[in-house]
Order: structure tokens, then sequence, then C-alpha cells
């Protein structure tokens, strides 16, 4: 929850709380631990949301739309503005009932294998914060290379491959085949940083240059 | 893993495997803990796979690009039709080392808080393992180069191009400077194709053998 901006905790009826095995666990966020708000019942946890999804394994009748986590992120997240939205776990053992679930928003499932659906309690919160965080960030801009070299460093670093494989004998313009084509496609895909194209011209400077 | 459809698990030098602790965590996927690889290197786990993915918190290079979870997820998925691809993970207490990332085709981050970057490695496994379900569960995964050359054939690659620099007195391994790394960052980034692995070493050889 911590690692992915999450900070308001609810525990419903909590068998034992606070417990020294689950401070030791929160290593890192126990403050978010510590800080959960402990109520008597799902209805008090409720209270005062707008929307809340609950997340379950179990096979609804037909006919219930269960949406899937990344597209629940997606409306949690966009109502999360105008008011306060929860994610709902049930026990690890058992999960939510269906009275649970009746009383949330929207049942939201996790997509598993067919063959073995079962996550536990701490990986179904982990992908549903995640849902959240990612789509928090959506739009977002893919991380990009900076010092990208110029058109003219990488035509000159081509020619002097070029002049390199033609004295070493490796490439013979008489018979070209697809090399120069392959090797421009290879350094094309990669988009070369300008420090790259000085590296790489050093090092063919210096087979160049290599003592007999 | 199992919940989502993953099935094959390769441990690296583990520190006690089978183990009681690990069989009773796993209850109901025993079967792919019990049919779990145990190799003696992560070299010897990533030969034969032609994509591997590093998970990593720690912050890189402001250069490098780190690809997030939910792209990397996608291109692995496409090149799985073609090879082996793999997501790599750490221990849970210091994660991947710099040269373990080296290795690796690219490294993936998964988005997190600012503040606390910290998840387990339970919860890395299964964010990943879940964006890998989501991109197969998408209509069309982005079309990828074939052939891509195999972990061990990239080594070699690396190992004859150091020798070549070293010998033409490019490379001073005294003094090595970042060198090394930077050729690995460059090279990982374009997903060598096998053919092109061999033009390379064609090349390398052919300017080693220069005639006078």
């Amino acid at each position: 929850m911590k690692a992915m901006g999450l900070s308001r905790l609810v525990l419903v009826a909590p068998q034992s709380f606070p417990d020294p095995v689950a401070d030791a666990r929160a290593s890192g966020a126990g403050d978010l631990l510590a800080g959960a708000r402990v109520v008597g019942s799902l209805e008090e946890a409720l209270r005062g949301t707008t929307l809340s999804a609950a997340i379950t394994a179990r096979r609804r009748e037909r006919s219930v739309p269960v949406k899937h986590a990344r597209e629940a992120a997606s409306e949690l997240l966009g109502h999360a503005e105008h008011g306060d939205v929860a994610l709902v776990f049930g026990t690890e053992t058992s999960g939510l009932s269906n009275d649970e679930v009746a009383l949330c928003s929207m049942p939201v499932c996790i997509p598993t294998s067919p063959g073995f659906s079962s996550l536990n309690l701490g990986a179904a919160v982990q992908v549903m914060s995640y849902e959240l965080r990612m789509a928090a960030l959506a739009p977002s801009a893919p991380p990009v290379q900076s010092d990208l070299a110029a058109f003219e460093d990488i035509e000159g670093f081509h020619a002097h491959l070029e002049r390199a494989m033609t004295a070493s004998g490796f490439y013979d313009p008489a018979n070209p085949k697809r090399l120069l084509p392959r090797l421009r496609r290879l350094f094309g895909r990669t988009r070369l940083e300008r420090e790259e194209v000085n590296i790489l011209r050093g090092i063919l400077g210096a087979l160049e240059r290599k003592p007999d």
C-alpha cells in the first residue's frame, strides 16, 4: 500500500490489533499500520464513501457484471477526485461473503489462470494498489534518452565503420550484399547517444591502428 | 506465479532447497516449486534465453532508459512466441547487483511512491506476473523481431569485443572506467539478432587479423 502511494487503512473487526506480528511485517510502513482506523462492521467502514470495489475471486451470478482490476482502478481514481473511494478485501481464508460484496458498488476480479485462481490477500492488495498507481500515472510520457547523437555524427560513424571494414577485408564494396543496410538497421534501432558514437569510433580507430 | 499462468521457476544458488517453509507457503502451487530448476549462477539460468528483464528498484544512472513493468511485459510477451524470455529477481534483502542487471537485456522498474519505493520480493513477482497475464489477455501484441540472439551468443560477442579492444590498446583492463558497462548498455538496448552478432564478430575478427 505505502509503496503504491496509499495511506488510509481501515480494519473491520480485526481479530488482533495492534499485533506484534503485523508490526514486524509492516517493516518501513509501521506508520500506516499504526494509523489504521478500526471499525466494527463493513457498513461503518464504507460510510462516507462514494464508490467501493469488492475484490473477489468467487464466481458470481452470470448476470452480475464483474469489472477487471484495471478498469475498476481507472473508475475509482476518477471518482476519487470528488469523494472517498474504497478497495474492499475479505479475509485470507474465505474472502468476502456475498452479503459483503453486495454492500459495495461493484464486484471486481483480478484476472487469473482458469486452473488456479487463488491469490492470497497480500497479492490481491498489491495488484489493486498497483493498478491505482498506474491509473494515477496515466497518461505517462515514456522515459526518453537525453543526448542523442546528431544525424551527422551517426553518418560519420557509418562512414568510419565502412572504411574500417573495407580496409580489413571484411567488406567488399564490389560485392556489398546487404551488409551496410543491416548495420544501419542495427544501430538505427538503438538510438545512439553522442558519447556512444565517440566510443564506437574510438574502438574502430584503435583497431585500425592495431600494432603488428 | 501459478495463479498468473506461469509455470517455470529457476532458482539461482538457493540457500536451502527444497525447504519445508517454502513448501508450506506454496499452498496449492507445490507442483511448481517441486519442479523448479536449480542452477549455480545467473549466467547458467539465462543460457538459451533471448530476452531477460532485470526487476530493480535501484536508481540507475540517469541516462539509462529503464522500462516500466507494463511496457516490459508487453515486450517480453511478444518475444516469448519466438524464444525463451525471463523475469529476473534478486534476493529479498538486497535485490539484484549491478553486474546481475548488466547480464540481462533490460532493467525494469515497478512504479512506486517516490517516498517509499520498497516492494518486497513477493509483491514484485506478483506485479510482473500480473502484467504478463494482462499482456497475454490484450487483443494484440506489438510485432517483434524474430531470431533474437541467445544470451550466450551475446556474452560471446562481449568477450570478443573486450579482447579486441584490449589487444588494440583502446581498453585498459587496469583502468576500465565505465567502458564495458556502457557498451553492454548500448548493445543491450538494441536487441541483437543472431545474424547481427555474427556480423559484428566477423568485423571484429577481420579487424584483428588486419593485414599490416
